[in-house]
């Protein structure tokens, strides 16, 4: 589809009155181009054990075909039916908590065998009705997928096997998980317990990452059999998402999104965020650079919010703004979660593009300018290539091993570190990429990464760390980093273990600030801003420039942020938890070092600039006033045509966003 | 009893040693004339399986008819005996959280024909003895009796049974709850999974309904066989209790009390609220209004609180403000729970009108002095009767249905709502009833309705709201009324459903405030009282009269709170949650327009203003001050008697009332 | 062993690779002369059912004796393999939350046949091994042994048998506990129900007392089974802890100390503090003086921190202050938990004194000037004598009847009681013992006696306490003592039951303290240090002088603190909670009644001073400064030298102590 796609998700089988000719009328409207269906209703279009009625999809299809709006399908799977758990009740995924309790959507096993076979025969008996339908033009496997924390007995015997597997030997495993203590030993594969109460947090980790493996052979699985169907033209995608915290925040514990996306043709990704004073697009931007890098390349909005929440309904002016912040991060598609708000059921105050009244209402008459814009400019600013020289690394299994052993006081998580790294780069408007422990091989295309807690990590990837500094690359790390191998043992020698060559530092203890903050202010920001929380390393130099020392009684002696030339690169380490404002600064040092520094960083949060190539081959520039407030700034680019307006832009001159507003330049 | 009724709870079982002479001779020299007994002592009754000993029993009767104190027996079916459980352990309640465990009261499954079985046979047992017993003056069946979450597979049958006979099909029940959202249709009667894990709102709130039916079923079967029993001039009653907030706050979720009185000859209470600083009299107040609606005649006040807990250990002249507060709203009956301090177990710190000491303390004597005046004025107080212009309408399923959809942040639940507005009318002494979806034929009685968050309603109720508008009535709603049916289906129409039509408004789209206030303080209140909190409507006015437009730069377009006429009637709408201070202003105007407004508006909370008709045809005011503080008013109604000191008032007299004195005049 | 041991806990078992030579340089350089093994590895030393390997055991236990360190061996059974788990899940404890799951330690039946018979064998393998390797200086009987809650069937019937030996027929036990109340009566032994559920306070809390005679019963039969073993010389000791706040807090809720030690030759203990800028010495003179009571005698301390947690890593010079600290009390040992840090589990956060790296750091070069300082100095400060004239009566019933029976809020605890009366006794540096109700022989022998909140006591020991009185002792009592039996009925008689007669007051009603001061601020204390909190019983004095009133419109008339010469003593009773100054006021009174004021209370904490006799028979004092800024004072006793420089100190000399410095003189 070379074209920019606006969808809704829509609900045929949810709606109180026939409405489908009024819907299309008003989705045109709109300019919607495109609707998803069928991923949420296994039990309409099963009613009972092999009996099948897909009519609603049929009609949806045909009418959608004729009114020229394209249609994704979805695979029923993630919602079973009632009549599966009534004959198979144990296809509820046992948790430790208990056994399931029908109710909810995603709450299965999905290694049941049961449920495996009920989901290969829907999905079997839908796309193969479907598929040659001209209306559709692609297909999602699934919704969201997790683990479910699916742990019961059938669960534990494949895990066993898989430490079989990996380990060969009990006394290779107790060794690597150091399972002597308190006298957790396995010393025969038949007394392996289930880990569901362990409180070796090696093992439990490594369970974890089983679990992520069972979503990427599950995806993997509902792929093959997709594309036994698939046409020409159609692809397969998958609606990932993100750690939830009430907004989509940060890496996703229970998936291996890298992994999971390798089946894929198209990755997807639903994304929600804060609105109305709190629409920052920190979100839109981080979604958007995770998705973008699973495939490295354009990727789907499968998901947003139209008017959501009582606290998310945007204010004048918004639904635009984040619309056209999709695209500049890559995004082909921006697909509302959905079309109408839902009159019964448990997300009846997650509001669609309709209010309950399903008539038009002021955020419906934002999108139809839109849907007016999309179309009008599909051809410059579909397919938008981007290149970044900064790439922010993350990994499941830091998170993973940093739930295990938290922070002190609990409060600051992996992804609390991630984001503290990576807004301060989008306020700085570095565009960036997600790189990944498995991805090691494309460290070598970004001048500068930055490495936020890096808990766990094999040889390999500092080495590959280390080789990249060596070679020119710039790495900022955070306190953490380097502290454990793969299997979250602590890595017995000088810490930050191994990277510690690079970093030109060490240090053997670690203690929690109580009032301690950076000696002599030296990044020269506000009192406040200046002091540290929750995590300090004893840092000592060894051939590192030390940037901040402690200010306390007894810990003074030590460094708190060093910066070590090492080969023809640098390693900058952050030894402790800082503010907001010093990671700025400390991040900026770097990006100058690295020679990223540019004109777009002169202008910084609200003012966001985001870039990239059009099909074209000419440099389009959005620019987004994330306030309350108008701004204005000086381009500072060749000439160019601002695509919304149609205006000529010359080197220089001075551009007004209005509040939450909007500007796209396309340097000619 | 044409007297007024002044009781204890009385546990001759619990006592430390033989007290029963030396209690009655205490008793009274309090005046009590009242006390009930056996509702909380099965196994003492009945030791062994069929093994009956009511010893206990026989004794007190004999010796308060001695003495000339009246007695009320309850049925003890609240609390079951050890040996039922060791040989039916399936008589507890199975709830969502597991099976149940034997310890506590009130945790058994009171469908379960065991149960049934065993009650009967004690109630029989018990009831045919006493009942010609001339101490006996009624009876009480079981005790603040709830469903105590019973939903094990017993409970589900019938739940699915209830289904299928008020839907018949399950596309009508799949179509009314909308289970099509997330699988959870149900295509045949045979696949209907347990409720207890649904997310869907419209079942699970039917579910809830039917286990307030499981309620009334049952007090309703105990009732028919006491009533077996029962001699003229006896009566049945019920303790029924509200929802416990730490005290007696507000409409009972699990039991509907219009419905369950239906049953009984005398609805009967218990309140507890709390005191010393924090005593206000609200709680009297709202649950006096409420029992006494429940039949439309005078009630029992059960229980209520002696000493109690150590933060509600009576202030010297509180004991006596409550309880002619309680007179006030129409009791016939103050009982206290309970006599004596236990000395084990529980409630060892719910202490009754004694102490553990079991001597005189400062709160029995104070009783005594109330003992005296209740003897002393009987014929002047008892049988009060009140006609009040303004209702208060509440329902069992509003409450729910706000549970399941819950305003933003969770805290301010129905019941906070309802006592908003309660609270209101009590502080300008507005006397009123309180009236239930299922009593609509009586809203023409009233001037004046205060409607808070109908968030659920079926077509005729909100059409009888309609008329009674039109009919000239006057309404005030809050917000969410209005907006779902009453499966909890949102109405697929404008908003708020069928009473715009009343309302002269119309709304799509609702927000959460943030810093929100009314513009230009309409109602001018303290600047801080003009700010509004957790919800709002985007009301748009269609032909209501706007009284206030939120102050926002992007919803400042949008009304808060309106007034239409509508024909002879006026219904008013409060479209956000505002301040005490602001609910006060707009229902001072609805009682304005109402002509309600009277010279006890005047007087203002702490001083309490209550009346009503007695025996003789006398108009009788009690005045009461709440407060720490001496007070003084002048009494503006024709010449009368202040009761309690036999004192002659003449119009314009100038009353003087003690820190939490009350005066009782009766007008000549 | 007449010398003081320095110790750490080793586990070669843990070791990421092979270090034990190396790791006994380091000791040696350290000084350690001491490790304890084998109490967390049963797996390691069975991996199989019935296959031994002490492969580990032999080979430290030859290269500790050819390093000249001792060695205490432990008996593995608090944390049990996998394979006994897999073959008898029934292991587990069944608790209140359900059946156990694998994963921790001490998580098993402790009652259980299995577990016995398994235990019993591998400690039977363990300690014939070793009982003769002269590296063996004595034995640890498991570790920080408690219940873990176990109540499943085997246990309830167990505690059911308990019950009929104690009150012989079900009415006894329906009388004392009041079980007639909500119709908990037992009717018959078989019908008795599992308390697990229990709402009587009275039966919950005889269930706690029974699950801790399970604690003193399993340690009396492990030590019955090592002493079958034990050479002469050798010593069989436990390793005691206190209630966990995250550090050792206060007395232990679920096992009997005073009981459980008898079967011991020494007392064990260990003790975790706060630390950096909170570290005050309370808890290890607490602990110390609180082991040390258990048998009258020297104790051990068998963990302690070394780095530990990020927060507690020491300043420099805490570890000096810390150790001597211990030996003040009157410890012979000092032992680290643990040697290093481990790589793997729970743990990882809870470091040795070797940090992840096992190299030198801080901490451990400071531990090497505590070893060489305890080598030289073992003769003069081992086996230290201490004789007091102060005690604090504490009791586990007091403790589980104020966890049935919570104060208002649920905050305050018993043991912040203990603590509030305890620390204060600290910072007047008075040295005090614990006693026990059951040792109410030893009451005699002090001077006075400190009772914080003495709940539940039978009426002899009410009796002793009013003796001791009448014979010229001194009691502080707080709030709630005396208040109910040893049943936990609240007495029927004037309160405080019994000790009303040397109290010299009484009362019949308590209330909650809103915003209640002390009447004329009475002991001159900061205006927020005069209000009350929590608690306030209505006392009315009969014979006791009144020291406060409370300050309240209507509860003035009543005392809060009074004192009553009663025989030869005096009686002080405190009927709220004051500020910690008040209390100090209020002890200060009674210490000097008692005659114990001396010149070490001229001194105050943070300058804490502890002394005793050593085994020369003359005055040890340790001087401590507990803060951060350098102290000095003037030395009030007779020519003494100053051990750690071997200065001579005539008195009127002014000693100077560093921040967190330490000062021993030995008076000549």
């Amino acid at each position: 589809m070379n074209k920019l796609l606006y969808g809704v998700a829509y609900y045929d089988e949810y709606m109180p009155y026939e409405r489908l000719s009024t819907d299309i009328e008003m989705m045109k409207a709109a300019g919607i181009n495109l609707i998803r269906i069928a991923e949420s209703t296994w039990s309409t279009h099963e009613p009972q054990n092999g009996v099948f009625d897909f009519s609603s999809v049929d009609r949806v299809l045909d009418a959608m075909h004729e009114a020229g709006i394209h249609v994704i399908v979805g695979t029923p799977t993630y919602a079973i039916p009632t009549w599966m758990v009534k004959e198979h009740p144990d296809v509820l995924a046992e948790t430790p908590d208990g056994p399931g309790r029908y109710g909810a959507r995603q709450i299965m096993d999905i290694t049941h065998p049961s449920y495996l076979f009920y989901s290969e025969r829907i999905i079997r008996k839908l796309i193969s009705r479907v598929c040659d339908h001209p209306a559709v033009i692609g297909y999602q496997v699934d919704n969201e997928t997790k683990h479910y924390r699916t742990s019961g007995p059938n669960v534990q015997l494949q895990f066993v096997k898989h430490m079989r597997e990996q380990f060969g030997t009990v006394e290779q495993l107790n060794e690597a998980y150091g399972l002597d203590y308190w006298s957790n030993r396995i010393n025969s594969w038949e007394d392996f317990p289930s880990v569901v109460g362990t409180i070796n947090g090696s093992l439990g980790a490594a369970f974890a990452k089983f679990q992520r493996k069972l979503v990427t052979d599950f995806l993997a699985w509902q792929t093959a059999i997709v594309n036994e169907y698939k046409r020409p033209g159609q692809f397969v995608t998958h609606n990932f998402d993100f750690e939830w915290r009430g907004y989509s925040f940060g890496v996703q514990p229970d998936v291996d999104h890298y992994e999971a996306a390798k089946a894929l043709d198209i990755a997807g990704v639903d994304i929600y965020h804060p609105s109305q004073d709190d629409l920052t697009g920190k979100e839109i931007s981080f979604g958007g650079d995770s998705t973008r890098s699973l495939k490295g390349s354009n990727y789907f909005v499968l998901e947003t919010q139209a008017q959501a929440f009582p606290n998310w309904t945007p204010y004048p002016g918004q639904l635009r703004l984040q619309a056209f912040s999709h695209l500049a991060s890559g995004a082909n598609m921006v697909e509302y979660w959905h079309w109408h708000s839902i009159h019964n059921s448990f997300e009846t105050y997650w509001k669609g593009l309709l209010s309950h009244d399903m008539g038009p209402n002021p955020t419906y008459d934002e999108a139809k300018t839109i849907g007016r814009d999309f179309a009008r400019l599909s051809d410059k600013l579909v397919n938008l290539k981007k290149k970044n020289r900064a790439a922010v690394l993350v990994s499941n299994e830091a998170l993973t091993s940093l739930d295990w052993f938290k922070l002190p006081g609990g409060e600051v998580r992996y992804n609390d570190i991630v984001r503290l790294v990576y807004d301060r780069l989008y306020e700085m408007n570095i565009g960036c990429d997600i790189v990944y422990p498995s991805s090691s091989d494309q460290f070598g295309s970004y001048d500068l990464i930055v490495v936020p807690a890096l808990y766990t990590a094999s040889d390999e990837l500092l080495n590959a760390l280390n080789e990249y500094v060596e070679n020119g690359g710039h790495v900022v790390y955070t306190f953490k980093s380097g502290f454990s191998n793969e299997h979250i043992k602590v890595r017995p020698s000088a810490q930050p273990g191994l990277i510690e060559k690079a970093c030109g530092i060490t240090y053997s203890q670690f203690v929690e600030p109580g009032k301690v903050s950076l000696k002599g202010n030296p990044f020269d920001v506000k009192a406040s801003d200046n002091n540290i929380s929750v995590w300090m390393e004893l840092l000592t130099p060894t051939t590192a420039e030390v940037l901040a020392w402690y200010e306390h009684p007894h810990w003074g002696r030590y460094a708190a942020i060093t910066a070590n030339r090492y080969g023809k690169g640098m390693a900058t380490y952050i030894g402790c938890l800082p503010s907001e404002a010093v990671v700025r600064k400390v991040l900026e040092g770097a990006i100058r070092e690295a020679g990223i520094w540019g004109v777009d960083q002169e202008l910084q949060f609200p003012i966001i600039v985001k870039s990239g190539v059009n099909e074209q081959g000419n440099k389009v520039r959005y620019y987004f006033n994330y306030s309350e407030e108008p701004r204005s700034f000086v381009y500072p680019y060749g000439n160019g045509v601002e695509l919304l307006t149609d205006r000529e832009i010359p080197l220089g001159e001075t551009i007004e966003l209005e509040r939450w507003g909007v500007v796209i330049v396309e340097e000619q």
